[in-house]
């Protein structure tokens, strides 16, 4: 069964995880991504604003898709997103962190300039183990709508 | 020199790049993180809304958080970043595109908790060798104060 936009209605939609992001994961991706000490090197990152090694907020947000994507885009009527309305890093993803994604459903609509489609706005969050919350983001994602608008 | 909070005053701060994405990268990255049909798979990608194979929009963000690095910010006392105000994702990411990044101070003010610090706020462009923007972000950056304000 492919989800489309009618499947998605507001409320809680559902958590998905764990995945466990590992040392070597934060580092590499630093690397190519995002060179700064604090998610290079652990030593140059105990004196850093978060004391001790963090991943890069865009990592954080790239294994969050990772995880949208496993979780029911994979399965979906999905046709992309036009942005992010908002994103915080609240918290340091820290090596060997298992994170959990909880996905809420915060508004839907059909879309003005294709009726065919809508827009369906998720509220995500990104908590580790101990139930720290790592990352908030509301965001948009444009689905195909089952039944189409007669004209 | 270190680029310090008062470094950064409203109006256009510089543009960084060239930068090359390859084919290779934009598949490589989504193989990891976004693994959806359209940054994947040339003939999926035809039959897809954006017309042929992009990038990931994650892609995109990781990789002017690097081109942001090697512009300024490794020459620079931040100490990290709460978040992002807002993204969009413009036009697509397209095998061998070559990335400039426009950077704007909007604004900056001292952190009311820590006097030490200040929040500089940026208006990021991200557009390709045509001129077409590809990514809009509007993101506060948090930089060390050089003359810390007497109590």
């Amino acid at each position: 069964m492919t989800l489309s936009f009618e499947d998605f209605t507001p409320g809680p939609f559902g958590s998905f995880g764990p995945r466990r992001v590992s040392r070597a994961e934060i580092i590499g991706f630093a690397a190519e991504f995002d060179p700064q000490p604090m998610h290079l090197d652990d030593e140059a990152a105990r004196h850093s604003m978060l004391g001790g090694l963090s991943g890069s907020g865009w990592h954080l947000c790239a294994v969050m898709m990772r995880m949208l994507v496993d979780g029911f885009l994979s399965r979906s009527a999905t046709l992309g997103s036009p942005g992010v309305d908002e994103l915080r890093w609240m918290s340091p993803l820290r090596p060997d962190d298992e994170l959990t994604l909880d996905i809420e459903v915060l508004r839907s609509r059909v879309s003005n300039s294709r009726p065919d489609t809508g827009i369906v706005t998720f509220g995500c969050r990104v908590r580790n183990a101990s139930g720290q919350t790592l990352l908030e983001a509301v965001t948009p994602i444009i689905f195909k709508r089952r039944a189409p608008a007669a004209a």
